[in-house]
């Protein structure tokens, strides 16, 4: 196990314009390969925040990485404060730096060998890193021994020179740590303490959990393979965990698995407007998934799905029986052989006493039958929305579990 | 302007499992109140590491904020940490843990008076700050002349209890700043480059930019209003971003405006599959949104949009005569004023030297006509589906001003 300091570089991360991604993601790799991050770290674009950020951590880490201030203009200090901090001048990288320069031509590359040609040079001594993607090269020094690698903040060249970096072997794996993804479907956090609170500790397996609207995803890591199988052996005996869980972490790739060749869905929304479909196809699904009405008004819900006008006249829009005519109308007018629908009220407005705000009903039709389930998920809109989405799901699974038995 | 430094407690921070988001929020309200974030910091879940990073920043900052670590289990070191650096022991913090006590009763209060004490107490001295929304008290305690506040984590809670801390002017504003978020829609960070490079150094305006997805987000700080109204004016005297600009950051609430007592819209998704349409109802918009169809295959364009099975097999599904056959049919199926579609390849498989990955095909139907866009957007599945609902909401807004004139 090596320890790592992470330092993302830009005044956009501490003006709250931009959520830092680069660390959060480098963080995640790390820890599958069995290191440890001991910081997180967002500086300004300023030479004497990031000059102080480096000395308090190097020394005290294996490695340290920087996401940021690579790029051409004045805002970009990383190469400079580096050169400063190492005790050298900075020089052209050479053939690296030709690397990069050959896969342009014209005016770019006289801009590369001219005013832009800063982002080509590392401090003397240092190791330039190539960039796939972009003209800015990485660089990659030792200080008070610590591993220094520095790399651009544009997130697709700040990942694939990452990748770059693992797949070379500069950061290399703890090769003693075994880690398994598990997903829990429809389980909370409470659910998981009050059936299997101690269970990791039994297998000596460290597990990290993250809650996500209805699901929980998991991360077990440890020394031993055997002792992971253990642990997931023992989740497989409690039933209400063995009902909910998926080995690794796809949903989606559980429900392409389930319908693949058998079935083609299809999806009616109202509340959710898109977002369960969408999220169906967040991987490719032409395969199996027909398509969908996005049935947001009165009008889309009778003209198109057929729902009868004096039932969303007694009952509401926001009901079972409308969740389950959408879902009938759905698989009928699309030749499916599945109906997914979603119906309540999202927020902020629209809620009454008796339908509250976060009230969502959700109907799926299937060769098995036509059935609703009803729900009142908490939080504002975005959340109600992304509970209704991932509940959906977590239905569709369970019945697709049931008819193929 | 007052400066601060933010902490992030948790583990699960490190371990890359969940992007912080407390820090970034507050960052955002922080900057636009006129102050100054320098530091935004991850640590783990052990005390040495938050007293390491808490001695660093205190007398550095005027404020320091740390989220998370105030739960009640072994993992939450946060309490304890600061009694420690204070030098002082936790005590019963009276008032405000009643008033959090008086809000339970049975188990879960005899809980809070037993095990979960801990929650309730703070260091001696240091003042409580009420949670509304959860059983852990906040703190606020001075050290080495920085005030530090800690909240929990529990991003519900953390940020009712900002709001709580804003709106007691406990974090007063810097009275001398004016602040201005702008839109460039359609516009890159070259052309703005291009076109007004020097325009904010001009009139003396601090400017942060934000691309996402096609879009420029822009936020605009100084000392003087008029210096504000100058820089926009001057924004407004370039013809390319003065039909680009939105003052405010929503374009949805442009759409809406326009659309209102006018225009009921309905969109058509092939590839983007409900994406588009969850996009325009992250607003409620049952006023001017009537529904779409996500027409994923074929069989879905043909028999539900009416496209004609001849001009699928001719121009292949992605083409610019499908999508605009799809926004007519669309549009004509829903009763809507307007339809807009999108037909292409997200990837990441599907692609051929001809119609390659990124193709897509947006259309728009109007009382104006019918018109299709071409476009190459480059990137995964996931960014090529971004920037295909950016653009789609770009073609909508400028139609739609087009049709109010």
């Amino acid at each position: 196990m090596a320890t790592f300091a992470l330092l993302a570089v830009g005044d956009e991360l501490l003006d709250g314009l931009v959520r830092e991604g680069n660390c959060t993601g480098l963080s995640s790799r790390l820890r599958a390969m069995g290191h440890r991050v001991l910081e997180v770290r967002m500086v300004p674009d300023e030479e004497s925040s990031l000059r102080g950020a480096l000395l308090e951590v190097v020394g005290r880490v294996d490695f340290a990485v920087i996401s940021g201030g690579l790029g051409p203009t004045h805002d970009d200090r990383t190469r400079s404060v580096l050169a400063e901090v190492a005790g050298s001048e900075l020089v052209w990288a050479g053939e690296e730096a030709e690397r990069v320069l050959s896969r342009y031509e014209g005016e770019i590359r006289s801009r590369l060998e001219g005013p832009l040609r800063s982002q080509l040079m590392v401090p003397r001594g240092a190791r330039a890193i190539y960039n796939p993607l972009g003209t800015a090269l990485g660089v990659e020094l030792e200080l008070s021994g610590t591993r220094v690698f520095a790399l651009p903040g544009v997130p697709r060249e700040f990942e694939a020179m990452a990748d770059l970096l693992l797949g070379e072997g500069r950061i290399p794996p703890a090769s003693e740590v075994f880690a398994r993804h598990l997903l829990l479907v429809g389980v909370t956090e409470g659910e998981l303490m009050e059936l299997a609170s101690d269970l990791h500790e039994r297998f000596g397996v460290r597990l990290s959990i993250l809650p996500s609207y209805g699901y929980l995803r998991l991360f077990a890591r440890c020394g031993d393979p055997g002792a992971i199988e253990g642990y997931v052996e023992a989740l497989r005996s409690v039933p209400r965990l063995a009902e909910s869980l998926i080995e690794g972490d796809s949903l989606l790739g559980e429900i392409r698995r389930l319908c693949a060749g058998r079935f083609w869905l299809s999806v009616a929304e109202s509340c959710t407007a898109g977002a369960i479909s969408r999220a169906i196809t967040d991987e490719p699904a032409s395969d199996y998934f027909r398509g969908g009405v996005v049935a947001y008004s009165d009008e889309a819900k009778v003209g198109l799905l057929g729902v009868d006008p004096g039932l969303l006249e007694r009952e509401g829009a926001f009901s079972a029986p409308v969740a389950e005519s959408m879902a009938e109308g759905v698989r009928r007018l699309l030749g499916a052989d599945l109906g997914l629908s979603a119906t309540g009220i999202a927020g902020p407005s629209g809620g009454t006493p008796e339908k509250p705000v976060g009230l969502v009903f959700l109907g799926i039709s299937s060769p098995r039958g036509t059935f609703s389930y009803r729900f009142h998920f908490r939080g504002d809109r975005g959340i109600v929305r992304a509970r209704t989405v991932n509940k959906a799901l977590e239905i569709l699974w369970r019945e697709l579990k049931a008819l193929v038995g």
